[in-house]
């Protein structure tokens, strides 16, 4: 497979892919919830299941036009939406979940709940970011900007398999993780440096496949091939980095606050864990961030 | 004074200001420090004490130039440079402090000894940057992106007040300080919230004289209206804060190496606190970035 570097030769694949992937939609009343739908409707490349008011296709008239590839199901509140679409996921009905005009936290309750939610037990749920722009030739995925405020070691690791399973599903055939701290020492007194070389470890002993894993680093030294030379760091990273995992929440928040807003980078935000992937947008975001969101979710998916 | 919106028209208020600034600079032996050196004198807004070897002149002959603006205090090491350095700062010999090709440590030894140093009793050593870039139309000042890993609530209290300084000092006449957290919300579970908000009553108690102090929120709402707007957030600081105060060095530190690598920021970086403004480039920082560092010190000393 060829490595797919950014959102337009994403799409264009996905155009490609049989059989359409399904999504399921959690109370989408939004307009740009609605938009970015229809934009995917209008390519081909999912079909949705809208859960939410009954009379939701009379809102919205773009979506009308596809009426053999748009079913609703018709509830009374975005909780029982949410409950619902759960349920179409598990019983094998869609194979993304979308969220619409619910808060995180009510959606999170549904995909979580132990009984009937999403998330086998053991897995971790965590978010992960496709990013592109800043002049980078290719997507540079990272974790987490929005779901764990201080990983403990077991979610690094797990959010490390994340990224190498989402770069290879991105045609990447070694991914590159990078580990970022603001210095390249191990050092005692900063628990994560300890935790990455202890990640580096289980790298070398081969769990996570065919990938290339190293840090402490900073995200220049990670994407930057001339700036860790000038350090005199010699890392296999190469300034080459496919993906960034951050030290905690309030790390990756900046990264991705910074690169949408001064960098104007484009970028697709999904839950990792659950059976289904879920798209996860922030209120902020673009309808051109759901669209791209719901095809880096129906890729992997 | 009319505002100083970028490095531009910061060089161009140097020239006119009279008498010319004194910089001491620490073992300066690398092309980038040279570089940084030679451009200051010739536009004409700083002279030098280069501390280091006696034959320094011999390897920098670019500043052979302007024999009667350097002068040269011969020693055998850096260490010995460093407490040199201080010392000529310490009798009124210099205005600033510039860092050559020292480590940090090892200069901050000097800085910061307690007999012998610059730091003030009772002083917060903290590091600010200015930056310049990403399409924001003016100065945006920020910390610690070098100095404190995790500050304590009276070190945040030093920086918001660094902060309101150097906005003053650049002609900002009622300063906009956004406090960064991922959220906007104050939970007691994220104590750096509730010292956020601890800070907020100091500012209504005037504590900081007239600026504009708020958060948490993050680093879009605090940079762009619309963003704010879209969040359903009213804040004094309008999407146009002058200021960022980061809630740890791993946060701050993404946002500066961020800004310098994807959105080709300028920045310059300084060590407030110290009886004079010490210039401390990071190793991957260009001569430019150096000259920019002494133009922003030579403006505040």
């Amino acid at each position: 497979m060829k490595q797919i570097k950014n959102f337009g030769s994403l799409t264009a694949h996905l155009k490609k892919q049989k059989p359409r992937k399904r999504v399921v939609a959690v109370w989408p009343s939004d307009k740009n919830t609605e938009e970015a739908i229809s934009r995917v409707l209008h390519e081909g490349w999912a079909d949705f299941i809208l859960v939410g008011p009954s009379d939701i296709l009379d809102t919205f008239q773009s979506l009308k036009h596809y009426a053999d590839r748009v079913s609703v199901v018709g509830v009374s509140d975005c909780d029982e939406a949410a409950r619902e679409a759960v349920k179409i996921v598990r019983d094998g009905g869609a194979d993304v979940v979308m969220k619409g005009l619910i808060n995180t936290d009510n959606l999170l309750r549904a995909v979580l709940n132990k009984e009937t939610g999403l998330l086998p037990k053991g897995k971790v749920l965590t978010h992960l970011t496709a990013m592109q722009g800043g002049r980078y030739g290719k997507f540079l995925f990272f974790s987490d900007a929005a779901v764990i405020p201080s990983p403990t070691f077991e979610q690094r690791v797990a959010m490390v398999s994340y990224a190498v399973e989402i770069c290879q599903a991105f045609g990447v055939e070694r991914p590159r993780v990078a580990l970022i701290h603001y210095s390249e020492k191990i050092n005692p007194k900063f628990p994560v440096t300890t935790e990455y070389a202890e990640i580096k470890r289980l790298a070398d002993a081969g769990v996570f496949g065919d990938a290339v894993i190293d840090g402490p680093m900073d995200v220049k030294t990670a994407c930057d091939a001339e700036s860790a030379k000038i350090k005199g760091i010699a890392s296999p990273i190469e300034g080459q980095a496919d993906a960034l995992i951050f030290p905690d929440l309030e790390a990756a928040n900046v990264f991705y606050k910074t690169m949408t807003l001064f960098c104007k980078a484009d970028n697709a935000g999904i839950l990792r864990g659950p059976i289904a992937p879920v798209v996860l947008p922030s209120r902020s975001d673009s309808a051109i961030s759901k669209y791209y969101s719901l095809a880096v979710a129906c890729l992997i998916s």
